[in-house]
């Protein structure tokens, strides 16, 4: 009943086998190999156009090298208040963009409103040298960290807004599988067609074991890519190792395999929770449920094994506390791990 | 025939194993997990005392996040012309250290001897605030990038001088293991006893698929390394499969083993080029031969199927042109390979 | 008529002459001079204990260097949405911090309330190594941008709580003396002995060509802050026609004097807008006023020479459009053109 | 007698005058001012072209957002070992350039050479993304450390080698005036006209009080800087005062003037020196004097109240110790003071 996070999670099977299969005679490094080459064809294939992909180890990694390559030292990066790049990766965006400031903004379900940033974007007086930041990036998490999606609608409308005023438009797509296998569109469609320029494709958490692409739609944006991911020491020897993982979890749709499992896993988690009288606090659309769960019965799950973060506490009018519990499901959840946690919270 | 470098041998089934082994069930991230508290508990003893570890994913990072981490700012480091943090990490160490400068200093065989670094420390015209930069920290490759060794004493005799001036110790350990295993000691005595303060301590050219680690001898030097890791993106999250590497890399001396054979494959092809009038250029103490071929028989050699680099080219005063060829081998390097390589050089 | 901001003004007639006593004859370079030391000298008693002072000939440099030197790179500061680090100096702070991240905080009048500043510490969840930055500073503004000014208990209850958290005091005093002459209370008592850690102490705004002054109320917070200086690119090479400005400011109460009638003037200013029916929509407790006034009222007055900037326009529920208008006094600002500018908005 | 920098000097008298006329009413801050204006006017007429001006207050200012803002930070700047910008400036150029590396060539009479830079370049292996920084910009002082200068003919060769192989052309010119004034050309030929593609214009060293220009030949280049400088915290908020400085040293040829001048009481210095035997070191071409001279007259002539710097100290095959002197002299320096010093060298 490991609910922490998934990234708990070890690495799929076909993931693993591709690693051992990889293990086979002399490569050259850095990215001079033939699984490089292929992952690089398998994006296009995906993507349904040319681009550029830079693979490296991190998701932070991804994220970082991705905003500072397309925002100057003096320019900001608009996100949600909750996203990953605000406030859990330590600053990293910053340093590997020499100073960049994040605008963090707010929105319902942890997703950004397209009135919200247009309003903040027109604010002209807050803008501009030499006295402040130029805005240069609007970056969306996809699947956003309240574990809810944007829809292709949602990301051409903020697009059209973060162009219109000049901005780059990023997603940090740690779990680009989760969000796009809940809705009907191909990726091409969920990201450059929906005015995405760059995109942090992830497939650690999806089932790989440390492997993330920096994937600009026009690869002419990724000029200078090459020094940036080197200097920022991201750039792996056995670079086919990584590759290798990459090109498992595309072929044959393995990845949306693995994150369709994850998200069923996540709907029938809240299905069991709002049966129990405690509905998720956000729409369930990716593989993130949270709940607000009594404290007590937080403990009780806790002894009982279960593995989850408590995110906030907050005691209610009736003097009861509860915990908001993030509760995470990966390729690696069973249905017997879900049930179990299920029944330890409405036992009959 | 491949020596193009140690970085283009697969893993070591040992340590493929181990990784295999690895993916079983859940385990939270970024380290905090039973491997990682292994590799912990390894390292001190191996190097006798307690000391502070943090894997990272690249020896850049290594080598970046080390000198980052002891030099300031407006500091300085020291190293060899030839020095990988110099010249092969595209401004790494720059950039993870805020725009710390890199002093390089000439020395014979790619080594630093012990008489420029401190004519260079003892001028003092040239250091210290407000006009220049103060020197903080020593860097040395071993093995250097020129494949021979510094033995404890001359390790001493720069870290004294290192010392006396303010300066912390560094030492680039990507083939640490190929160096220690030329010499009749043990870790501790080619690290801290003779003045190491921090290692970037490779595993990766050795046999792990990616796995490198920075370890302070003194663990209060260690302070806030781990935001700085985080930020520098660097603290990978499925974090027990670095650690496993590692610990299969340390485990049951694996990793002298390993060494053990790349230098003997190196020694092999030393002796054979030597026969064949190709005498190395430097001294052959690790896993690298340099050696000066005729250019038409770099030709025939590749030609051939052998994989290696040619660093430089001469034109000697016969008039016949040369090339300063690097040979790199590796756990993975057969004595089949080593030679058919030789015999392709000198055929009876 | 021109309110458009302090900096507007040009020399304090006791200043210029200065500059004037000051160009006579050789004085070593970069500080190493009489005048700088008297300033040292000077600074020392008015506040009442040792200290060091830095001269720089900018304020966002005097701000920059001041967070750069107690934030490391993984670090936050807190300060006020509206403060002048975080929206006027285009992303200085980050950039001399190495990529620091500044957290904005709202608070009623241009100010930091101490609920706000304690529950956002207290947040631990968002705060602390790996994933998280640090914060390390908070940083309030006197006077504030909205002209307000913070009393002594009001810095120590901020202070006491910035100081239970870890986090060094820094006040941006661009305005210090503005603040100073409303209450009655001596230099030492507005801030090291209300818990203020560092001090940027402008001079400038108050009369001076540029000069502002990094004060570091312990010196040895101060170390290594030559060198940060230097590589910032802000140590004046003829220093003490810097060091003269800033002497003459503080002889003889000069700056008390100016910043006394500059806040006369403000309060002129607010007199009669009030009278006219545009009452200040801040307290008016230093030398900046601001009001809304009707968009056709402003036409009026800048048709007939006023000099001012409109920060925001809003309208009303009865339609009518106004702006909120910013009117900064000066040294230089004479009781004849307040008058007439009063006169213009409300003609008898 | 302070022959110790040509920044111990004062403020020459015009400029100073100058700067009283400017301090009359109000102006717009930051460089929206008719003195800033008039001053881009004046730099246009003088280089005879179209070009983006930027004024700071320090000469280091200058170099490091220069260098910044045509170097990537993954890329490198050649310059001479003995630059200022690589020896006096405390790391700023690395700083201010988010980790550039500075590459440092020998060269006799502190001058580069046209084939040791091209030797450096044309070196492929040591160039270039991903494992190599990539040379971006050569940086060259006139006048040099060593007070020599280049001619325009050298710089065409130089600029040529660069520009061949994609770098900016960089003059430091802190002495500009110094070197122009030895030649008989004008400032167009001595800068764009021969390759120089961003200058660094100082006018401190010559006689003002604290001003310096970057200025960019090809306005499109200067795109951003607006942002760089003000978050290099280098845009000063009374800016007049910085412009106030400049148009004076420009008006009317005085920089000319001036410069002439301290290059002629080098010439005499020179000449005094030569006859007592002690002929100066490198070519006195612009305003620094640099001989070898006993340190027991260095003694005995710092006694008799002579300021300089001993840069070096030798021990001679006599046994004889002595010690490089910097003797450097400017507008303020007088005929008096030098024959003075010649006097006290070779008493008659």
């Amino acid at each position: 009943m490991n609910f922490a996070s998934d990234n708990t999670a070890g690495v799929a099977p076909q993931i693993m086998a591709a690693l051992n299969r990889a293990n086979e005679g002399f490569a050259l490094g850095y990215g001079n190999d033939d699984w490089t080459r292929s992952v690089e064809k398998k994006f296009c294939e995906l993507f349904k156009r040319d681009l550029a992909v830079f693979l490296v180890p991190t998701g932070t990694a991804a994220n970082a090298l991705a905003l500072a390559h397309v925002t100057p030292p003096w320019g900001a990066v608009l996100c949600h208040a909750d996203a990953h790049i605000a406030v859990d990766e330590c600053g990293a965006p910053e340093f590997f963009g020499s100073g960049i400031k994040l605008v963090t903004l707010s929105g319902v379900n942890g997703k950004l409103d397209a009135v919200t940033v247009k309003t903040q974007l027109d604010n002209k007086a807050q803008w501009g040298p030499p006295h402040h930041v130029t805005p240069a990036a609007l970056s969306i998490s996809q699947a956003s960290e309240s574990g809810t999606i944007y829809r292709p609608q949602e990301i051409r409308t903020l697009a059209d807004i973060a162009h219109a005023h000049g901005l780059a438009v990023h997603m940090d797509g740690a779990r680009f599988g989760n969000a796009l296998v809940r809705m009907n569109v191909s990726p091409d469609e969920a990201t450059w067609k929906a005015g995405v320029d760059v995109l942090s494709f992830g497939a650690t958490k999806g089932g790989a074991m440390g492997a993330e692409a920096v994937i600009f739609f026009d690869p002419k944006r990724a000029e200078h890519m090459a020094a940036r991911r080197k200097r920022g020491a991201q750039l792996a020897s056995k670079h086919r190792f990584i590759a290798a993982q990459m090109e498992a979890y595309l072929d044959d749709d393995l990845w949306l395999r693995l994150c369709r499992h994850a998200n069923a896993m996540a709907d029938r988690l809240s299905s069991g929770l709002t049966q129990a009288g405690f509905a998720p606090k956000w729409p369930v659309e990716a593989n993130e449920v949270f709940a607000a769960l009594p404290v007590a019965l937080c403990d009780k799950l806790q002894a009982a094994g279960a593995v989850f973060y408590r995110w906030a506490s907050e005691t209610g009018a009736d003097g009861r506390e509860t915990a908001l519990v993030r509760l995470v499901t990966s390729f690696a959840t069973t249905t017997d791990e879900v049930d179990r946690f299920v029944a330890a919270i409405a036992p009959r």
